[in-house]
């Protein structure tokens, strides 16, 4: 195992990672912008090393920086965290340079998976269900057929389209000629190119993503699904695990794919395949691939009873998943919320500033992952989460009714939350039925006209 | 299920019990103190009655303050928690002839299990082992076959002895007869009274006790056991889940023991039956029935995937046990410290006095009940506890590691804690290895010198 680790971040993932350091018994070191003095992840590493001024791009982004600090506190290892480097192959590159260990996948896989094109084609070559799509079609009456052969709906696309021109969905056959055709004229007229391709419209649809982790001997695992169908504008709000939607027999299908595409790139460490999956849970089709741990990864770690940034930790020191991971069963369901600074009733502005009261809540079932406290400032600087709430309990309908208790008992003063737009949601008949794909927040936010 | 239920209690588990009810959708009454109206489990009931003075004889001690408070507020049910009224079958028994349902167990078996001598009794009666002995013995001869028939090592007492006199342990056959006389010459010389009996001897016992539950419907729970062996004059400091001594096989028996009792007492509600467990852990003897929740029942929780408070609730409402605790299987290690407001380094002289910074740890197993925060004074009426610091992880080893970061990231300010005793316990081998039965932490203390 190694003596002491980097830990690449800010924020609640940096005091995550140092927590799971000091209870291996590794010695954790901090880095730090000017801005993040006074953070928690500061206070609390064993060594903390200033790397530059509040801006991202002048700390947490700087690789030598980041080296540096590694080398003169002699670290053996680097975890990335989320965001920032953590799926920067550059750096894994450098990392691996100066013989220090990137905690995370080869810079070669974090490569292959990052380009978007490439991964889609990997999962394709692998079994993985992509969205089915077309290459340009030379005329209506061709892709009519392809459509057919893809099912209806479809979604008829122009190449150089953008901003919603050129593109139209086609629910009905007998429609499919005019609507391509309207596509085709519109994207002309507006870009001067009217060749367009198909692809297959997956209506209502949600996000349901698969953590996997593998080590360097031979074990290649998954451990079951996150359902964060809860976004806006693509930045998650609320996870849980399970999902609502999934049923027996398609999570089945989905972790078996999971783990021969992880097998069949040869993955290593901990990471996340992303998919989409219709509403009536019959198919699913992969978006991406994430090469490192996710914000919403502990809703997993506390339904299968297992710690995943230890394990990370234990992968890159090169030794095995731990007996009780590989051995690991889900107990309970899991919600997270992801407490941002930012005000709700205002477009989600960001809401920095002076905390002048936080009082989080505990008891039976609640975690809180934070580096906030009573009197601390929130850097204008960052992405303005400043908290994730974790509830468990033994069912889907005690994790809801410890969510609404828990998100109550929070006293924050000072700043704004999205704790109220939160409260809202868990409060909402879909929620409680789990009927929610990933348009549902922007549905309920126009219906409020907010 | 009832509307409004009181809590006839303070402190961490008077918030315990508001919280379950919140989450079970049941509005909560909180009494207290004119000490206590700054406690967090005032702030957050639905509702809160101020029944008395201070001192707990004038408030919490008071039936008849807290019948009216519960009949001004329309609670049709009162917790009692632990402590205080809550094995208090004349409490129980006002609650019934003014129609509020007592959460507990009928004032009938409270007065059965409450008396140590008829709860020994009842023990024996349904086959679960006391730690055998004898009735007074006429002489030094008559005791020897009594002895042999026990086996050795036996405690020899006078009948009239107190602080230590007319007590004398024997290990030897050969010593019997002049230990037997000494033991009678000393308690007839201080007491006047010379008449001696016999008590098999339990060499270096460890206190483990099973958490049971059984509703109106004909379900009788064992829920697996606690090591409560870490303790200093009979106060808990540590506890754990499940016990580092115990066996299966002999977990085994002691779960059928205990299910067998309760369904003889036809028992109703949670409750914890308390045994000796030698250090060869081959036998065990009914110490005594709590016919209350105890304090440390958060590390059962934790491990069987339960909630005790709501099934209390549920029980006392008429339903049945949730399913998902009648099916609870065991998962991990957890351990629970008790953090006490108390000088451990001056003979744990109690600490009152006002926090003035108050940080928990939080993060990964981590679980923290108190009603207490930054700027709350403790006040000196009460016992000294002000928080529970409960940790789980899949293993022992986890879960003690755990332990020591958690402890580690305490901040607390204005007042002494027991947490720098307890870090000393954490890094002792012997808690390692789980080699501690009820005297270490006293023998721990006279090595200190402490």
């Amino acid at each position: 195992m190694f003596k002491r680790v980097l830990v690449a971040n800010r924020g609640e993932i940096a005091l995550r990672i140092i927590r799971a350091c000091r209870e291996l018994g590794v010695e954790s070191i901090a880095v730090y912008s000017e801005a993040d003095v006074d953070s928690m992840h500061v206070q609390l590493a064993d060594e903390a090393v200033c790397i530059g001024k509040a801006a991202g791009k002048d700390s947490y982004l700087k690789p030598d920086r980041i080296i540096a600090a590694a080398e003169i506190t002699d670290a053996e290892a680097i975890h990335p965290g989320y965001g920032f480097l953590s799926e920067n192959a550059d750096f894994a590159e450098i990392c691996k340079s100066c013989n220090i260990q990137f905690i995370g996948p080869s810079p070669e896989v974090i490569t292959k998976m990052g380009d978007k094109a490439t991964a889609r084609a990997t999962a394709v070559a692998n079994g993985v269900p992509i969205t089915p799509g077309t290459d340009l079609m030379p005329d209506a009456e061709t892709a009519f057929k392809a459509a057919k052969e893809i099912g209806l709906p479809v979604m008829i696309k122009a190449t150089a389209g953008g901003g919603g021109r050129g593109m139209r969905p086609c629910f009905e056959e007998s429609e499919f000629k005019s609507l391509f055709e309207a596509a085709s004229n519109e994207a002309m007229a507006c870009f001067g190119n009217g060749d367009c391709y198909l692809e297959k419209l997956v209506l209502n649809p949600h996000h349901v993503e698969f953590q996997i982790i593998a080590d360097r001997h031979g074990n290649f695992l998954q451990l079951g699904e996150r359902d964060c169908s809860m976004q806006r504008r693509n930045q998650k709000i609320i996870e849980e695990c399970p999902s609502p939607l999934v049923t027996p027999e398609l999570r089945e299908r989905m972790a078996k794919a999971s783990v021969e595409l992880i097998k069949a790139i040869g993955y290593e460490n901990a990471g996340t395949i992303e998919y989409l999956v219709d509403d009536k849970a019959e198919n699913f089709y992969f978006m991406e691939m994430n090469t490192r741990i996710q914000v919403e990864h502990p809703v997993t770690e506390e339904v299968m009873g297992c710690e995943l940034i230890k394990e990370q930790i234990r992968i890159a020191a090169g030794e095995p998943l731990s007996s009780h991971v590989l051995n690991s069963q889900p107990r309970g369901h899991s919600i997270e919320c992801r407490i941002n600074a930012e005000d709700p009733y205002n477009n989600f502005a960001p809401s920095p500033g002076k905390i002048d009261l936080w009082y989080a809540p505990g008891g039976k079932g609640v975690r809180v992952d934070t580096h906030v406290y009573s009197g601390y400032s929130v850097p204008p600087y960052y992405d303005s989460m400043i908290a994730k709430l974790i509830v468990t309990g033994a069912t889907r309908e005690i994790a809801i009714s410890r969510m609404k208790r828990a998100l109550g008992e929070f006293m924050i003063r000072g700043i704004k939350t999205t704790i109220p737009f939160q409260q809202e949601i868990l409060n909402h008949p879909d929620f409680e039925s789990g009927d929610y794909d990933i348009g549902w927040v922007g549905r309920f936010l126009e219906e409020k006209g907010l």
